[in-house]
């Protein structure tokens, strides 16, 4: 049994006490909206990641890493909040999204303002200098890419003609750069060599679009009672998803749909999904993904943390919820 | 007669290719909305107080810190983008705004490219390392304090009883910090001293807050077809600008400007408020900020950059568009 569970269940905590310190305990409005999000719970991965990446290049040099790990949850919540504007969503996490709970114009500022406050806590990271102006650099750019992939996102919803190169090319953006940042810059700030670095944000890239792909598959698989989701919206939404896609190359026709649907209707997608071969085969590109990035995990010593990271990956591509 | 206009047209033209090379000619309709407002011109004021700054520590040290100037304009830029989402503005610089010409999601998502751009171009400037980290910092809160400055600003819509001490705390945010840190950046990436680099923020700052209260002087007294702006905007508004304040500490009733105003109107204000005082008190306010940020500039050898400085914060406090 692995020790992931445990693990992941410390640093969320350790993470969540420092929200409070630096976000939740701050008066003014602005500083109360930009703590909403953040505090309302989460899993802390992207935090997970950095520091396992750390301890895995050099055995316990996550601890002065803490600003780091946090600076990667705060750059998530940062795009969510966006996100949320953007998409019109109304609930995340089980809460009001900030532009409902305040306003839009709120909503731009408390992002704006995580956004600022990612960097800055990156700044004070106990580590040399040249690996801290290339950890910047390496959030900085990942933030330039989410940005990218989240307009390829919206611009997919007007289309469905998405292939898979294009909708890979999205996830990696849109998510599997700010997982290949985490472990890069728990790498580079761990004083991890070059190869050590990319070897770690290829992992992270990897797992990133495979966690993607498995929410996907979530969306559809898991009943709502227990993913706290509506089930099969990307379906009921027509969002160009990769077992959108993969039914459409099989000349399925998804399209039927586009509609409320009932228990009865899912478990009849869920099935002719199942019977075509798309479920399966959409797994395996997320579980030959995870495969690979263990593959870049052998330039690594062996350790509890090389060993942990490869349990996030697989972890990623086999939860439920 | 100063050599300024000069020098800032010349940084503004370095400026300019820089926009052109980096934002301008990159392919990708998300690049394009992000380059729209930067490449639709500007006067490059920030730039140049960075280059000034860092020339008045260290002769010459300037031209390598180019990529530091690019990311102030950048992130000026930035904040525009997503005020002008704020504000419901339509046009910024003789162009539609950026919600405007493409949509609101494509606008926050132009504006979160360019705020990542402005960190990754400063991690590429050639100077020392823990410079570079002290830099980013400054940046980082700099945008964090613009934030809560135009939050303030904001909040300020809903009430008529704004005092000088708000108004200046919310000047010094929106406005001031961003001078503040140019300064600050131009002088700490040209290996300045401590006492430097706090001479050159202060500077930065008092002559950002002097520039804003320029801005709303010039809303009130300069003629639409000279200020390219809609003469007195911000009386119509009811906007609690520093005039607007000090008008009512003297009792003078501005509530009756709260319409539709025509050139008559306009001279009718424009000599209540001469008359009362209230302009001149104004002007000097701002003028005794530049005074006080000259003050600060004694702690450096004389130089024609330092003059140049002085120069600036000068020009902030009589240009009249």
């Amino acid at each position: 049994m692995s020790d992931l569970p445990q693990y992941l269940e410390s640093v969320a905590k350790t993470i969540d006490r420092m929200i409070d310190r630096h976000f939740v305990d701050k008066a003014g409005e602005l500083n109360k909206a930009s703590a909403h999000l953040l505090a309302a719970g989460g899993k802390r991965l992207r935090p997970a990641v950095v520091m396992l990446a750390a301890d895995a290049v050099k055995p316990g040099s996550s601890d002065e890493l803490l600003p780091a790990a946090l600076a990667l949850e705060v750059t998530h919540t940062f795009t969510l909040i966006h996100d949320d504007i953007m998409d019109g969503d109304n609930l995340r996490r089980g809460v009001p999204t900030v532009h409902v709970k305040w306003d839009m114009p709120t909503g731009i500022l408390a992002g704006d303002v995580l956004y600022a406050r990612a960097f800055e806590h990156i700044c004070t990271v106990s580590a040399k200098d040249d690996a801290k102006v290339r950890a910047i650099s390496l959030l900085a750019k990942a933030c330039a890419d989410i940005c990218e992939g989240q307009h390829m996102d919206m611009s997919f919803e007007h289309r469905n003609d998405v292939d898979q190169y294009e909708y890979m090319e999205m996830v990696r953006k849109k998510t599997g750069v700010l997982y290949a940042a985490a472990a890069g810059i728990g790498a580079v700030l761990a004083g991890g060599t070059a190869v050590q670095v990319k070897a770690l944000y290829q992992f992270g890239l990897n797992t990133g679009i495979a966690f993607q792909i498995q929410d996907d598959l979530i969306d559809l698989l898991t009943p709502s009672e227990k993913s706290g989701k509506d089930q099969a919206s990307d379906l009921r939404e027509g969002k160009q998803t990769l077992i959108m896609i993969k039914a459409r190359e099989k000349g399925l026709d998804l399209s039927k749909y586009r509609r409320e649907l009932s228990p009865a209707d899912i478990n009849a997608a869920i099935k002719e999904l199942t019977d075509s071969g798309v479920i399966d085969e959409v797994k395996k590109i997320a579980s030959d993904l995870v495969a690979d990035s263990n593959r870049h995990l052998s330039v690594l010593a062996p350790s509890k943390e090389r060993q942990l990271l490869m349990d996030v990956g697989e972890y990623f591509v086999t939860r439920s919820y």
